[in-house]
């Protein structure tokens, strides 16, 4: 198999190569030296991690027992989110026929990575301690670190299969910078709530990994068009990541909202959303075949549609039927999303997006967005009560004064904040992507695990092959005795 | 393949069809929409899920900190309880070779639909606030809606194969209707304990899913036998599902018990139960083979049996040993009915039953209510205390002259309630499931994925055949040539 | 396929065979019995898991809410090291391409009953209660229990293939009793800290497995080669373990750490060296292919080295820079292991380790080990305050007076001591496994789960073969109606 996909390659392509022998130890082991030197300079534990610091922490807030510490209220969702990002969104990306060990493999790597530097802009943008100029990290960091990676990991999934892991390296570094400055610009100048990341990382990620893979256009990629399918096993594999991203939606969400009332409403919002979701991806994945028959592209994807779309809302008061019908909405749209819009781009605007991430995070992330804006200009006091009010949108200090129809405005624009940020740093990383030194793979060798993996000799398509050639040779050899042959050659 | 399979079915099977265009679409749409309505005029957010409500109930209760939101105590055991429902279950049903698409994807729908309900059946029936006619919800919520649809998974494990989406959507709709009217005789009318559902879930579930069986019963599914087994790589994929619901059912039988050392005992004495009937269960099933070898039908099934029969009475003070002695015994009931009564039900009681689940849930389920009748009538004072006994049997208010007994034998009518439901009910919906307008698949075409979904060409299965052909007409040309052929034909 | 293995099994060996239809049951049952009479005599519920025990314990400790019960500290952490048990070892050996049934089926069996042995063990020797003679158990022993079958099922690692189950049962069986002894020794003599199992667990499980694998080496193996390899879902099914092990391996150390800050900062040292591992060992897999093609051995082991290596420094204040730091080390150590010393080892000390379990569990852990011992040597009172040292340390009674010197000294003198213990026990254990009445695999029948298991026969490698004949016989019938044919047959 090795050889004589070789040869394929070589005949097909030989103008490029898919070595990364230099290139990806080099840029692994720069960058995390890097990270080691700069952790030293700036990374430190926060109060509730520090020995010390936790110490006196109890004794200024007069706290009695450990269970205070934030470790207990965010450290199980913080591990579903972890789930997220690595089974998850690295599952989900293993559809392929032969390209689930990229799919999960550079998932993995992309992650390890992005967490890092994610760990150190964030920190920078909006915790930097202005006396000591460290960065205190606790269990909050490392959830909005792992957010922060997910943001590359949705780019990844528009270039699945057409890059290298040079690249996606690439596509991480400045990704992770990129959402941390949007992240500032939303969060901290505009003053929004996002607390499940409908702006900041679904429609910041969908629009940059849509811009980047707009620009790497390849008008020849039907060249590797015998490995663009999945066969029923990737699928299976496929559905491990969907189903974790469902079931731990609720915990994405509300891994970072307010405690209390806070994560568990924007658990029950986003787990209502989820179901109705599921629902309306199936009617309409149904509606579109002749015979009814349900697409597993649609199962996978667009019944987490609903997930983004609540990113934003879900911890505000949007009332369980409220949840439901932004399920039912994101549900419909995704579908026809995969169904019309995805081929509808690749043929008119040349945008190639393997994953479909136009359907299932940047409109999503663009409807969660707006959603958002439309429920907070629509709070009320009656509702919230003055002090809901304060808690829920944060409007303390400068923000007292501010109206809630001012906050919807600012929810709306930090969602073309978003937008913005993905499309312009997209574009500007793509064509940092088209220099011709990043081993990515010929247009017929795409989608192809052996461009940068060393791949089994696979026991389930070779043997009948060889067999055959034993049987034409030895002919009345029986089955067992030629298998055994075949595997020992 | 896709041609070839239509061919066969329209040659064996011409009066049937499997197309569920229409009707898909239409059922998920009015359910959907239905749910829309229904939310919107009865359920609200309860008061720790509420804005207003959370800070009122602070100031009432005099709480100081967010900790002592239900959320903290339920939302990690809830989130493993959404894993077994979605990806315990879900996975549980791909061990078949061609089944795995329905297997995953319809357990997704149907629980994802059977959630909304169960909210609105169980609130109706246990929440439904007098004077405002609301119905308000929490994590506990969540957790029984979880739970409701477990029993409606339970049926399906019996019709895996035989039936089409839409009389899953049938199936769902009454059994959480009925499961809503069981639970609410048991528990709210009989006051019994039963935290991990041993009588309300999994009695009623399997015997529900039985009944209809037995209703839907076909006398020539011998000709699906080809597809009635498992290959290799989907009893991996079936494992994943079987370790996800043993390793989290400690969760499950947790998850809605007493705050504090209700949750704790619960945990461990379904721990201390399942990893014993993971021993007998090993030595049946090698007990049955002549050679000493283990069928994965047991390993995936019945060493789950435990935790089955555990769901009342991992509760009270069973004391340690009295789990290992539970677990022992449903390890060794759970696999002979696997291999003895599983297949005498199919001959001579004509009783299809794909996943066994007379085995994993109706006869543990059966015995686990039983042995919770047991262990509350053998409860004492001296075990518990006065304060303790109270506490754990909720013997309060109106209950508060039930003596231990008379406990126990509510507890007992209770399973007797749970099964006379599920055969009746099962029944009933048997028989308006045979009505001819459902789109079930022929005799022939059943345990087909093709049936209902758009399957990939499988690269592992098609090529060889082809390459054959091409050796037959091309000679000499070599393996991987002709390969690529035919992978761009 | 059934029928052809059979035969050449008998042609290779017939001298061996691997009939355990006596002796896995007999095993099963009789420790399965004393198991329930043992736990009958020894074990009871703890004080916060005791109905009137928790009453009490409120009572005396002024405590008036639930949510100080250990349950809620510890049953998330509690969980995710389930999973790792259960699904991370287990389908992290599930990479091999006929011996995954054994992989994930043996773990499971493995591991259900070692821990009901380590409840026993372990209550021996550290909470035995002097005065009843009972061993009261709650959370925290479940998480030792399954942190003590970690060790048996590292020592699977080395001898996977090539061990009857019944062998198994004897690995653990005394693997859980060195294991209890040498903890005794590590932790409570040496009292030294080691919430992650650098020492305890990874360095004594790795020698334990090397040692018996060394007395058990098959110079004959070569004859299973071709079941040696993977196939390309097979390493996608051990990718899920991987996953699962390196995501929750924060969990896993801080399980038993100290409440509050403890548990934070042993997870978010984790987090950071598990992050770090990643990219060293990718680059290190990198560079050692020509092309640079990465391996799935190494992504799949060498990245949660971090996580062996961080078992005794993670609680410490190691800093989030010496994080990363021990996680690059161990990333690249472990790599080179895989692809150097592995292969060394089993040409020149006749060693052969299926997994690699030298390169994942022993060297990290020792490195761990050593680790840990200087981060404790290097403790100050400027870092961590007074109060803090003694907490973290444990300087309490006898050991107040104990320097951090000596406390670094000890914590290296432990892992001499797991060392010792790993080595000496495994050559005694390896040597009662030669025993001729084990009912092992001949050296030809190795890797293959034929020998225990009922297989399925193969849809996937079978039809084409046998479609073949009918093309031979019947030359004109078209593939669809031959597949047809073939599969009713």
């Amino acid at each position: 198999m090795g050889n004589c996909c070789e040869r394929a390659a070589s005949f097909f392509g030989p103008q490029k190569n898919t070595y990364v022998r230099v290139s990806l130890p080099a840029v692994c082991f720069v960058w995390q030296i890097a990270m080691v030197v700069l952790f030293g300079v700036f990374i430190r534990y926060d109060d509730e991690s520090d020995v010390k610091g936790w110490l006196q922490y109890k004794k200024e807030h007069n706290i009695t027992s450990d269970i205070e510490n934030d470790f207990y209220f965010r450290y199980p969702s913080f591990q579903d989110v972890h789930v997220m990002i690595f089974v998850g969104f690295g599952f989900l990306m293993t559809f392929l026929k032969r390209y689930s060990f990229s799919g999960v493999g550079f998932n993995f790597l992309i992650a390890a990575f992005g967490l890092q530097w994610a760990l150190l802009m964030q920190g920078w943008f909006h915790s930097l301690d202005p006396v000591t100029g460290k960065i205190h990290i606790g269990i909050e960091s490392l959830i909005n670190a792992d957010f922060c990676c997910a943001a590359s990991l949705i780019a990844y999934g528009a270039l699945l299969g057409k890059v290298s892991p040079v690249q996606l390296m690439v596509v991480t570094l400045f990704g992770v910078t990129l959402f941390a400055v949007e992240e500032y610009i939303i969060l901290d100048l505009f003053h929004c709530r996002d607390s499940g990341g409908s702006m900041v990382i679904h429609t910041f990620g969908g629009y940059y990994g849509l811009a980047i893979s707009w620009v790497l256009y390849r008008p020849n990629l039907h060249l590797s068009k015998r490995l663009q399918g999945s066969v029923y096993h990737s699928d299976l594999f496929a559905m491990i990541g969907a189903l974790f991203l469902w079931m731990f939606w609720p915990s994405f969400n509300s891994a970072i909202s307010h405690h209390g009332d806070g994560q568990l409403r924007t658990a029950i919002n986003t787990y209502l959303a989820l179901a109705s979701g599921v629902l309306t991806a199936v009617a309409i994945s149904s509606l579109a075949e002749k015979k009814g028959k349900l697409d597993m592209v649609h199962i996978q994807n667009s019944t987490l549609a609903a997930g983004v779309a609540m990113g934003s809302a879900a911890e505000f008061m949007i009332m369980p039927y409220g949840s439901l019908i932004v399920g039912f909405c994101s549900g419909i749209i995704s579908t026809f999303g995969y169904l019309y819009v995805t081929p509808f781009l690749e043929k008119y605007l040349k945008l190639q997006d393997t994953c479909g991430i136009h359907n299932l995070h940047a409109v999503p992330g663009m409807l969660g967005g707006f959603v958002g804006a439309i429920v907070a200009a629509a709070a009320s006091v009656d509702v919230y009560s003055e002090q809901g009010l304060i808690n829920t949108f944060s409007l303390e200090g400068k923000y007292r004064n501010r109206t809630l129809g001012t906050q919807g405005a600012y929810q709306a624009a930090g969602t073309c904040v978003a937008i913005a940020f993905g499309l312009v740093g997209g574009v500007c990383v793509g064509f940092i992507l088209r220099l011709p030194i990043w081993a990515d793979p010929a247009d017929d060798f795409c989608f192809d695990d052996e461009a940068y993996w060393e791949l089994p000799e696979d026991e389930e398509t070779i043997p009948p092959v060889l067999e055959y050639n034993n049987h034409m040779t030895h002919k009345s050899q029986d089955t067992c005795e030629s298998n055994f042959a075949l595997e020992e050659s």
